[in-house]
């Protein structure tokens, strides 16, 4: 099984192109879309969504991420082995050294990582200066989940010296706790970096200068007000029953938040 | 085989997670889209997609819909067989009891109903507040489709009590018909609740003062001209060649129109 | 293996009732999106889109293809076979004949083209006026795909009849090119008409009074400045460094460049 994340959209033929390259490679591999709606070049986005899916896919999942504004530039191509055990690693991702993986290696731990530096297994020895993709990505992925094992791929490469995205860790300071967004989904809910496991039962955030009681479902506020709850990914969300939180509030990933 | 009706967009990770969860439970069950673009909540554009879907998928599908702006609510999470023969179910149908499967049920007998009350089947027996797609109506969708009983998934309800939604039925006035609009589509066309079965050869219908007499194709009139016809899901259809008859003429879902 | 090509987009039922049609056919066809999101009727760009996937698939791939303003009226349906040998051919395209395919057959040897006229495998005798992805082109697909002979589909016609677009070709005066916009991507990325294998190592486009240098990436250039590229599709290519050039410049389809 293998998935694709990009920024490509689905208007053109580039997401096409990944599949019948997939296919030619292997045609029994069953490929999901997680989504192809990524805003362009925006890796803190598709960080999250990588982050949030993972966990749900059956062990020894690949998946291919591609947000990769650096293409054609020095930037690695990589992959990356996570979970506990060789004999069962939770996932295999594979995609630009941009930070795209760093959400989800921040939740598991890293088996090995490799630059893919085997060019027997991309679509051709001179992949194209834009669409590594096609080239290098899809025919990687397509490979390891056919069952090409995981070190053949590339050259083994320290996992300390992948690239993190830098968003600020939530930082505990006396019984607050100061964190911020991470990620704003389509509806315009505001995903904080407090997780679930980090809150009691009863908490206040504050977002600027307003304060916003938890609950437990967006239906627990009138029409129109805010609510803040543990979202279905397990972190703080800050929502406004049937609005859009981040148009309402002009907020942006990165800004500040701290929970009471 | 699996269908998958939501109003999740596909730019977030939702629906990536759906897909996650029955593979986790089934990886050869094939799994399709219907749409995830339905507007967010709206029960009756998603009744009229799924009511319009259902016929041309091979007897026993399982189609698993989404919109279900009561999450967390005391809304039942239901199942319903449909179909003419227990050895053969035309459908199966999983989703909220919202009324999001009463366009279906209203084309098809109802073979049983039963409310998803075996927690064994769902993700987890402590299912999240705010996504119960994820948690109960596709996990329970993938043992469905996975050769589960259907009776054992929960407790039978009686039919009668599921939620319909109150679109008003067609109304014959001596030789004239009133009907409404039950749906419109991305095009803007507009589809009435008549069926094909009740109107002749040649017909008019009335959309406020305007009378649109009956052809065969969107081209049987000149651009941007209105048309009425028999659209290609079986009801009365009114439409502008080349053109948004919603917007056009501030047409909503329930507006009136008159067949004569 | 089988690829889907539509302007139906992802909010109604449309696609869900094609990969129901296909699967009640042969539910062990692999089918494959290339996009739903053709702008309405726009042939042109459904042409390039088919152009630029097709290479990227398995030979035999059928690749069913659906834009067609022309439906219920008399234009032709057909299907082509292309490749150079009927012991291995490289795809199968189904659609319209209005121009759709010729991109494709631009690029490929013709085996065989005949005209849909076989209603044993339609969905019914009696296709509607509305919807032939449906009622012919989806089933027939399927079934070519699930292993009817080609020549059975329907009765074989000249290829040199079937409709091509009326694109102009590129023209070398002195050392220059003449070319013209072919297609608009959408990032707002300006492919020409003008062949990789047509352009030198160094070369000059000019785009109305702007001559722009060729580079290698779109990040050769400062963010916001015109790039000149060979695309990943091999076709000479414009565009703005995170801009959109179409938007930026008022290009269409068809617009004339130069290239020195």
């Amino acid at each position: 099984m293998l998935t694709l994340l990009t920024d490509f959209g689905l208007q053109d033929a580039y997401v096409g192109v990944l599949k019948g390259m997939i296919a030619q490679i292997d045609s029994t591999i069953q490929v999901i879309d997680l989504t192809h709606q990524i805003p362009p070049q925006n890796i803190t986005q598709a960080r999250f969504v990588l982050m949030t899916a993972v966990p749900y896919f059956p062990a020894g999942t690949v998946h291919v991420a591609i947000v990769d504004p650096g293409v054609g530039s020095a930037r690695r191509a990589i992959a990356v082995a996570i979970g506990d055990d060789w004999a069962k690693p939770a996932a295999f991702l594979v995609g630009p050294d941009n930070g795209i993986v760093s959400g989800v290696t921040s939740q598991y731990p890293i088996l090995g990582a490799i630059s893919l530096t085997t060019p027997c297994f991309w679509r051709t020895t001179t992949p194209s200066f834009t669409f590594h993709g096609r080239d290098i990505f899809a025919p990687v992925g397509a490979h390891l989940a056919g069952g090409v094992p995981f070190g053949e791929l590339g050259t083994a490469i320290d996992p300390a010296t992948l690239v993190a995205l830098d968003l600020p860790m939530p930082m505990r300071v006396g019984n607050q706790i100061q964190g911020c967004i991470q990620a704003i989904d389509q509806f315009g809910n505001l995903i904080t970096n407090i997780s679930a496991a980090d809150v009691g039962e009863n908490w206040t955030i504050q977002l600027g200068t307003r304060l916003i009681a938890s609950c437990k479902t967006y239906r627990d506020r009138p029409v129109g007000e805010l609510v803040a709850l543990i979202g279905s990914h397990g972190w703080v969300e800050i929502a406004i029953n049937s609005g859009n939180a981040a148009h309402a509030f002009d907020i942006i990933v990165g800004d500040e938040v701290w929970l009471h």
